[in-house]
Formats: C-alpha cells, sequence, structure tokens
C-alpha cells in the first residue's frame, strides 16, 4: 500500500481497487445491465461502484436493483425518500458499512436538503435533528438491523402511535433488511465507495 | 391465542395466521406469481409460506425469488446444495429467525441425507458432524452474518486453505447476507413455517 | 474425521465417541449408578449419553441426578412436566448446548405432546406457540441464564401477575440454573446426544 | 429499607434479610441437614447463609452439597484449595454473584494464606498475582463461564501445555459449571453473604 | 422541536441548544477562561461549542483544556496530529459521540490533508485508507475503548513490530481515555457540534 | 514473574512493578508535583501508587489531578463523599480496573463507614446495601460508563424524582467520565494498587 496516499499531504485521486472481485469492463456486460449503468452515470455523473462491483455477477445485479428499486422508488406509503436514506444511513453504520454510509448518506443529505444530517445519524441518531415521528422509526429500524427476532406487538404499537401504518412498518423493516444485506456483501468483497459522494449535498446548490 | 393448543395434550393442525400482513388468494395474484407457486406445491406437495407471505407485494416477491434463485439453484461452484441449506440454517439460527432454521433446516436434511444434521448447526455448528471444510465455511458465514464488518484478509486465507476460491467466498457471503436479509423481514412479519417441515427428511426414505 | 459421514449420501448409525473422556463399561461400574443406569434403559428403550458420560466420576453422577430428580420429578408446584422442559430447551438453547436442546426438546415433545413445540423454543421462545404465561417463564428463565445479577422485584411482580407463586419462581430459577451447568458441562467435555432423540415425540403414537 | 443503614455513619450490625424465601429454623430441619449445619458452624464459627437459604429445600439441599463436596473436597488431580476457590471467585464475579465473591473469596483469601489475591481476581484475574498456569486455569474458567459452545480442542491443548491433564480440565469445567449453578440460584433468591466473610483471611494470624 | 428544521428542505443555520446546561456568555466568564475562548475563535474563526459548554464549570474546563494540551500539542513522540486526530475519531465513533467524531472528523481532515479520511476512520477503519502501522495504532485504540481490562503484553508486542515505542503507547492509550471522557460528559449533556465542522477539511483549499 | 509469591504461603510485601514505565524518584520531580506527593503521604502514610506512576509525565499529572480535585473535593452539590466514591467503585468495576476499584473501595469504605459496601458495589450494586436514590444513582453512572450515547431525557427524569438536580446529575455524569479515562489508563499502563488500599476502612475505628 502506497504511503504518499494515507492521511498525507497531496491527497489525490487514486485508482485505488473498489472491490476484491474482478470489475467488469462496460462493453463486456450483458445489455440491460451495461444499459442500467449507462442511464445511473447519466444521471449522476459518475457510476457508483456498487453498480460495477456487483456487475460481476449479472443475474444478481439483477435481482439486487429489481429489489432495491421496488423499495426505495416505490410512490406508495408515507415515507419520504429521506425517511428511506435515513434509514438506510442509520443502519449501515450499526454494521459498520462504509459503502453504504457514504453513499448512502450522501443521498440522504440530497432529498433532506440538510447537510448535517447523514453524519447525524451516521454517528447517534438519538442526537439527530430529526422529528419524534423519525426517531421512533429509526428506533424500529435499529431493533430490526441488531435483533429482529425481539421484534413484537409492542415496537408495531410504538409506530402505529407515530401514524405509520403496517404497510409503512412492512417498508421500514424491508429497507432495514435489504441494506442490511447489501452491508454484509459490500463488507465481504471490501465494496469502496467512490470519492464523489463524500461531497455530495455538503454544499448549498447555486 | 386459544389455550387449548398451546404446549397442551390433542396438539392438532390448526390454522394460525402466517404473517402479521394479509395473505393473497391465488386467484388474486398476478399470473407469474401464481404460476411460480402452483409450480412449488406441485414439487413440495404444499405450498411453504415464504410464498404466500411474500406475494402481499409481488414486486418484492419477484425481486425475492430471482435473488433466491441466482444463489441457490446456481450450478457452478464448490458449495453443494448441503453445503449452502446449512449456511443457511447456521446463520439464521444465529438471527433467531424460525421460519427459516424449521424450512431450511428441512432441506438440509434431505439433501445431506442427513436426519440429524439441521439441529447440530442450528444449535451449535461447532459439535455438528461436519467435515473441516465446511467448519471453515461456516466460521465465514457465522463471521459474515454477526461482524461482517471485520471480515478481512485472514478469512479469505482462511477458506483458501480448506480449497474455496474466491467465486465460493462471494457465495458464502451472498448466501448469508440474503437469508439475513430474509431473516429480518421474517421475524418483522411474524411469518409462520409450515408445519410440514418440522418432520421432512427426518425418516428413512422408503 | 471420515468424510463419508458428513453431509453425504449413505447416513448409517455411526458409533462417534459420546464424550471427550472415557465412557465406563456397565460392568465396571457401582451398583446404584448401573441400577440407576439399566432402570432408565428399560424405560427409553436406550440409554441416554449424559448417564454413560457422567459415570465417568461416580460422585458426581449421583449429586447430579439427585439434583436431577429433586427439580424435575418433584410433584409439588404449578409448573407441568412439560413447562419444565420447555425451560431447559430454551435455556440450554441460549448456552448452544447441542446434548440438552436435542434430549430434552424431545422430552418437551412427549410431555407437551406437541411435535412443534421444541423446534419453536429452541429457536425463539417468542414465535412459539405457548401460553403468555408460559411466555413470562420463559423470558425470566431466560434472563436468569444470560443475566441472573439483574433479578429483582420487578421480575417478581411479572411472574406473580401471571399466578406464579414464590415457590414456582424458585422451581424456574433453580431448573435454569442447573441445567445451566448441564450445559456448560456437556460442552466442556462434547458429550452427543443420543441418534435417537431426534425423532422422538415427532411422530403422532399409534 | 432503613435509611440509616445505608453508606452512613454508625454502621452496625443488622438483621438484614438473607434470602427472599422463608429461612428455616434449625430445629425444624432433618437430621441430616441439621447436622451438616451444626458441623459447619462448628468448624466456622458461624452459619454461611448457603447452609440457611437452601435448606428451605432439604433436597435440593443434600443434592447441592453432595455435588459441592464431590468436586471441592476431592483429593486427587493437580488443583490445590486456593486453585479452586479462585476458579469460583473468578467466574462469580463474571456472574455478578455478590455471595460467591464474598464467601468465596474469603476462602481464596484463606487457602492462598494471600489477603490480595480475591480481590484481584474478582476484579480482573489479568492484573492478578497468579502463575502463567494459573493465568491458563482462570482463562479457560471464564471460558466455559461466558461461551462454554465455544470449547474445542484448542483449548484443551492450551491447559496440557501448562501440565493440566484431562482430568484436571473436567475440575475446572466443572467447578466453573457448579458454581454458575450457584451463582444463578443465589441471584435469583437474593441470598446475602454474612458480614462475617468480608474481613476473612485478610489479617496475619496470630 | 421546531418541524420544519428537520429533514425538511429550506435548511437554515438555526439556534439550537447546545448543552442541556447553562451557556455562559463571555463577559461573565473568568478572565483565563475568557482569553482562551477569544484566541481558539481568533484562530478557528468560530467558537467550538466544548470551550462554551465546558465553561459552566470554569475548574473544570481549565482542568479539561489542560490535560487536552498535554496530550495533543505535545511535540514529542512520533504520533502525528493527524494520528492523533485519528484515534479521536475512531474511538469517538465507538462511544456514539456525535460531537467528537464530528469536531476531531474535521480536524482530521484538515491535520491529514485528506478531505475522506475521516468519514472511513469513523465508520470502519479497518477499510479506511491507512498504513498498516496507523491501522495496528487503531487496533489498540478501538481496544482500549472498548476492553482495557484485556491489554497486555501482545498489545505492546505489536505495536513495537510497527516501529511505536513505550511513550507512543502511552499516548495513544491515554488519548483513547481522554476522549472517551469527552465523550462520556458530551453524551451526558447533549454538547451540539457547531455547524461549520461538518464541512471542515471537505474542499480543496484555494 | 517468582512463583514463590503467587498464591502461596508465606506471602510477604514485595517490590512488584507498580507500572509498566518509568516510575521517577520523589528528588527528580518538579517541585510542584513533590510538594503534591510529600502532602498526600503526610495524610495517608503512604504514596498512593497513581501519584508516582502518572508523576512520569508531570504535565498530565497536574491536569489529571486537577481535574479529580475538581470533581471530588467540590464543597457544592448534593453528592456525599461516599456518593462519589460509590461512583468510582461502580464503574471501576464495569471497567475491570483493579487499581480504582482497590483504592476507591478503600475510600468508599471509610467515607461511609461501612466496610461492607465497598465489596458490594463493586460485584453487583443491585445487590448492595444502599438506598433508592443511590442505587438510581449507581444506575445511571453505570448507564454513562457502558452507553453513554443512550443517555437521554429519562435519565435526567429518573434523577430528578429521586431529588438530584440538574449540577448533581452533570456530577454523577462527569465523576463516571474522569474515571473511566482513569480507568484506561490504569488498565493501559498496568498501574498496581498499592497493598495498603485492600485492608482500610474494614476493620473498625479505635
Amino acid at each position: 500500500m502506497a504511503e504518499q496516499s494515507q492521511g498525507n499531504p497531496q491527497h489525490k485521486p487514486q485508482h485505488k481497487p473498489i472491490s476484491r472481485f474482478p470489475v467488469p469492463e462496460l462493453k463486456d456486460l450483458p445489455d440491460d445491465i451495461r444499459e442500467k449503468i449507462l442511464a445511473v452515470q447519466e444521471k449522476a455523473g459518475f457510476v457508483p461502484n456498487v453498480f460495477l462491483t456487483l456487475a460481476h455477477r449479472p443475474d444478481e445485479f439483477r435481482a439486487f436493483f429489481l429489489y432495491h428499486d421496488a423499495l426505495m422508488l416505490k410512490e406508495t406509503g408515507s415515507l419520504s425518500k429521506a425517511d428511506r436514506e435515513m434509514i438506510v444511513t442509520a443502519t449501515s453504520a450499526k454494521n459498520n458499512c462504509l459503502y453504504c454510509v457514504v453513499a448512502h448518506g450522501a443521498l440522504l443529505r440530497i432529498y433532506a436538503k440538510n447537510p448535517l444530517l447523514a453524519d447525524q445519524v451516521a454517528v447517534n441518531h438519538l442526537k439527530a435533528d430529526i422529528t419524534p415521528r423519525q426517531r421512533a422509526m429509526l428506533d424500529f429500524a435499529v431493533k430490526v438491523c441488531l435483533d429482529s427476532g425481539s421484534v413484537g406487538d409492542a415496537d408495531y404499537a410504538a409506530l402505529h402511535s407515530h401514524g405509520f401504518d403496517d404497510e409503512d412498518i412492512w417498508d421500514i423493516a424491508s429497507i432495514t433488511a435489504f441494506f442490511g444485506m447489501s452491508n454484509r456483501i459490500a463488507n465481504s468483497i471490501a465494496m469502496r465507495p467512490n470519492d464523489e459522494f463524500y461531497l455530495m449535498g455538503r454544499l448549498p446548490k447555486k
């Protein structure tokens, strides 16, 4: 590992490995996967590494994003996009997943239009600038993340008292569960977050 | 909750809820989902409750089983079907997921043609009748399950020394991660395992 | 360790070691111990390995079963035999004791006349088909098992509210404590459960 | 609870309850139990509360002390009496059992003729004035206490390398297991250590 | 708590409480404390909240910063300023201390001239762009943070093998210990990090 | 490590190392530090090792005792000296710090004029002879010690209900935090408690 890049002056963009596994070239990918990747690149301005690293396994790539989109892009229910990213950020921090905290923290800042929220939620959601309803949502998500076997009636009741209905609870639990999977894969293959994510949503939009 | 069915004489089949959420009728489901369910019923003789409970959310159902099949039905790599079910059983026990321990324990007994293995692996894989290679596989799976943030070079080296290659490691990690998701969903919606699973694979086949 | 017996086709009864320690021959045992063993064999149809492995230490054998019988065969108090075996199964699972989960799970199925209960209680008693009273009993047993230093007035009050009196609480605590000892010994000497236990109580009696 | 006795000046001997349960009068006890209690009183100068509190259940009392004596008074094996009390003190501290830390800490001071050892072992055996052999013994005992399901070949090998044979290992494990039971009972019934124990072995014998 | 500031559009600077305790006015403070605060304001462009919140207790304020400066401004030893802030960031994350992760993460980015390092170290130092020497340093700091009772010879040896001498080890341990204190105070009084910290060191200096 | 001193007959005062680091001679110390040490020796009859071991770092010594005195010698607030030492003893036990449990346990016995209290609080404060108010104080201190990130409104309310005001809460939290630092330093440098502490406060004053 080259010393000059580590905690030293002259930080420069570097080409560090983004996975322990081979990362395919765009041209070698099946059409549907390449198209999905080009679309996200068009929209985001870069390709998040999760797309490139999971493309090593096309069938799993397809299932992963199908599931992801079903949970994160669905238009029903009372969870805002910021709520969903907040769940991902808080629980990914409990799982010590660098990729997901950095990437979804960026999305949280953007959707919430709040440059502070992601760091707060990642370090200690009990000290974050969130509503009591969001606090209850994150309390439940953290329980699903760390001790799902104990989920029971009292958890449903607590969420109902904050206006969440059962379908919202399914959403919170499933988002937590899906990203718990994503965290374990990312940690196991050493998926590296793109440098671009770290600064996203921290500056006022012009 | 009816008293007479609980730990008392005269245990009889009962119709206990299989989920906290509405369970759709087969006839109300999209064609592709109904067909998948009928196919599994044809093969297994009954419909495992995971199919019925997840059908409440058709898009998530499709993604879930697409992912499931990509990991569990793939024909490459050195993990046997019994190995995969062993990973599911061991890690689901760590997550206290009744559905997955019972259902995948049944599959483990069948694939391994061993009526004892599932209970052993669920209670303490260190005391199970498995090979040193399987022991290393489960040690890694349990680490991915409980502390994926600490996975590193030494884990890869340990698995390599037992003949697993990197693609096998991806498989072990992803199976663990996928069923960690499944465990959290099942626990959160109180998915109940079918009574049929408990006895499967325990009796010699005639 | 022979490969062919592990997770492979052609599972056959094998003579695996039942303890890390010498297992005495029946004929070499003191009379009282041999008689107790022959009596249990007469009743159960086989000799549970706990009798054979502990017979390596006759004085400890005598004390162990004297204590066991005082707690498990006593005819006073409100705990049914199924309740007692349920406590053993649930807490032995927390201690990852294969012998006790398998052997006492068998007894639980038999006493409760319920083929599903043992697996449920071993994996997650919060999802088991038990009464609220049994749930309170197991909640307390698990606390005694994992964090007895925190037992206090509130625990007694919770049990009283379900109709347990102080003597019942002594019973629950002592059964948990006794099998916590048994679990630690079994784990330390690698006591192997008899193959016979795995299937007991799973089939309807003819 | 009387305020003046708690952390205040004028500490005087008081008659605090020694158990949550009825404590029998000596005269009401079965002969064998009364005799055992009178014998210990003769020898120690007072009756340790464990005798009085457990006498509430004569059958369990008999089994408890039969087991206790089999492990703690046996004259074979390489564990000294101080070694055995050291195991009890260290593991009872992990279980937060006031009775056993105080009572067996007293015995440890006496048998080891060392007034400092019990407090050291109770707070952190890694910082205690013990031999490397005793350190290995306590490391194993703590593992049996906290995570017996993980005991395996490596633990046996480590102890062998310090000169312990398999029978010694059985002793260490069983002493740990037995007092793990004792700890859970004492914590659950709120067994109070006699005031006398606290000072025993702390002063030079005249 | 005002709803519009929480995870919603139109994030604007707000005057949220920075402590559960009264925050003194500069003019009401003892001269030495006011001067120290004015000096830091001069240098940093704002007053970090730790100065204002601790000024509620002048004697503790003086001791806190005397200790802080002795450890963080000392000019001997082989720990760079970035190393020290890295220790603070990593261990404060383990203690879920929002103030210290955010404030010292900012200093880490600045001293290391690396905009990514603080988030990496806070989420999972095992995945951070650091040298093996820094990895060993943080492994030790995390052990001191979470389980100092187990620190022993092997830890010293591991650090020596990376070129740390005993005085460096004292520094690592003391910095971890000091900020462990700071974390617990900040968490207990709900010390809020200044908004300014979140962006510091993330943009290239012009 | 010399065998004859360990758990053996003929315990005699020995000159065991009191730190892994060099311990300065009194004559080589800066005047202010030497004077502070001589003053404590005058008062206590011996020099507690924390003074000698920390004198290796004069600047840190000064800050440490300045902080210590600000918290432990302050004359405002409702915490008695015994209360403060009780906090130190209980939380140092959670951190497995031999030095602080032994030294501050001695002070607790003396200030509380109660020879039993320190051992009770160190092993299990829930079983100690303390008032409900002291129990609430220690419950909070233990939470600050082990999980300060979760401290919140409910903790403040619980303490208020026992008559503690906010300034008392600051005191409890800061004492816990300060000795949490002290525990980590003592554990890391292997600070050895003076033999004198073990017996202090255990005998009636003449």
